[in-house]
């Protein structure tokens, strides 16, 4: 029976005397809800290695930024609910925004190098507000260990280093991005595009298959990898345009040679939506 | 018997087995060592307050700027020690440079609209380094309540913030600042003073009064007591500059009418000492 709760006080007292009592090892699995198969695979993840797994559903206000998808993004709480239930889920924390937010908050975080990049570019404040509902997740459950989707790698990258740079007693698992059949990264943005555009939207997975062949066949310029793909994405309707292609060591730091484990990491408009995903060198069978 | 820990796993491993087993609740007091009778309120507070007193000395490098005084702050460990001793103090957690930064963070934290006013506007990374080892000993130590000195307001006021702000699960108790019989606030670096130096520090304090003085014969304007706090502690030998004199209410912010439970706060240098301190309106008995 999944538990739902709505109050910060509550899922502190609940969780304060089940830790003590039971020495019990807490998964913490944090979500903007509307969830899908790569969120179901963080919560296997969870439940396989803690005793308790908790997740939390909140869209948070704070890491949108003016103009962006906040009212319109998907929600669903029924739903999400039935999920985690059939999950094995055994909290869901659903806070309302009067409760995580009663004041606006003054705090701005920045990881010098990791924020400011790629996303952060064109999201100023994304990872501020990313990392400061984060830690205040965080705070209020104390996880032993927190999963979080290699879909959203910097962000994924960006708190590693948020729980290495403030001692945070926890573990961050990263979980490989799950794809539909055809490629496409699962998002909850993936509602938003209509079927002609969701064809467009494959050429991101697939970008990454012709950059893959590229390098197999002796190409590691990481230039001529970057046009490469630009240039295939961008001959696909509905590609409005293409905010970055970027090819980096696993810290996020850009190469010029590209060798097995560097990242590629794009963010692409088709229509109105916008989609990020990236992608291990090395990962594909070729 | 105070227990001399200097890693962060050894009093994360000591404190998680006595946490859960006695159901003891925490009181931290961070210090920087050299501890005077400031520090020895804090640790009488944590005290009486909880069931475990923890003392952490460490010279944060982070919180100090190039040309500061880091290298020449004052330190003794041995006499520390014996304090703690003497005060009955639980844990004293010394670690070194490469145990709290085996790597330089990348972190940076600001809290708009306090971190860059006063303190931050003549030391810009100071509030950033302060948040970051505030939080990096609050995850290690995990205190129920830290105790800071209103000695350092607007630290005390950032940190409050941020507790706020991060939802983290504790009780910040402020101390009020503790005096020398002739009205010098007491700070480790009051050690760097020469005697005739420490003679012109007591007009920090003495302006102190002179404003209640004003205030309380009917000069109510904030512009009118700064001018006069300037002039007085201008006219005194060994006074190199001020680097400000505020007047703001109890979140800092700065008013043009003063009343009581506002606050006076200033930086001077005496000679080569960069002194702060600060005053609650209506504190003195005139």
């Amino acid at each position: 029976m999944t538990l739902l709760l709505r109050k910060i006080k509550e899922i502190r007292n609940y969780l304060r005397n089940i830790r003590c009592q039971n020495n019990s090892i807490v998964g913490f699995v944090p979500t903007m809800g509307y969830l899908h198969q790569g969120h179901i695979e963080l919560i296997r993840r969870s439940k396989m290695q803690n005793d308790l797994t908790i997740v939390s559903i909140y869209v948070n206000p704070l890491q949108f930024g003016a103009g962006e998808d906040f009212e319109r993004y998907p929600r669903d709480l029924e739903r999400d609910l039935s999920i985690c239930e059939e999950e094995g889920v055994d909290i869901v924390f659903a806070p309302l925004d009067e409760e995580m937010y009663p004041e606006k908050p003054l705090i701005n975080i920045e990881i010098q190098g990791l924020s400011n990049i790629l996303e952060g570019e064109f999201r100023p404040s994304h990872f501020s507000g990313v990392c400061t509902v984060v830690l205040k997740l965080f705070n209020i459950i104390l996880p032993d260990r927190a999963y979080f989707g290699e879909k959203d790698y910097q962000q994924l990258k960006i708190v590693e280093r948020l729980v290495k740079d403030l001692n945070i007693p926890l573990e961050i698992i990263p979980v490989p991005t799950v794809r539909d059949e055809d490629g496409l990264a699962l998002s909850s943005r993936n509602t938003y595009l209509k079927p002609e555009e969701r064809e467009s939207a494959l050429s991101l997975y697939r970008s990454f298959l012709l950059a893959e062949k590229l390098i197999k066949s002796g190409d590691r310029d990481a230039k001529l990898i970057k046009e490469a793909i630009r240039e295939f994405i961008m001959k696909h309707p509905h590609i409005k345009k293409i905010d970055y292609v970027e090819v980096t060591d696993p810290d996020l730091r850009p190469v010029e040679e590209v060798k097995e484990g560097d990242r590629i990491l794009l963010a692409v408009w088709v229509g109105n939506t916008r989609l990020i995903d990236n992608w291990r060198i090395g990962d594909a069978n070729l």
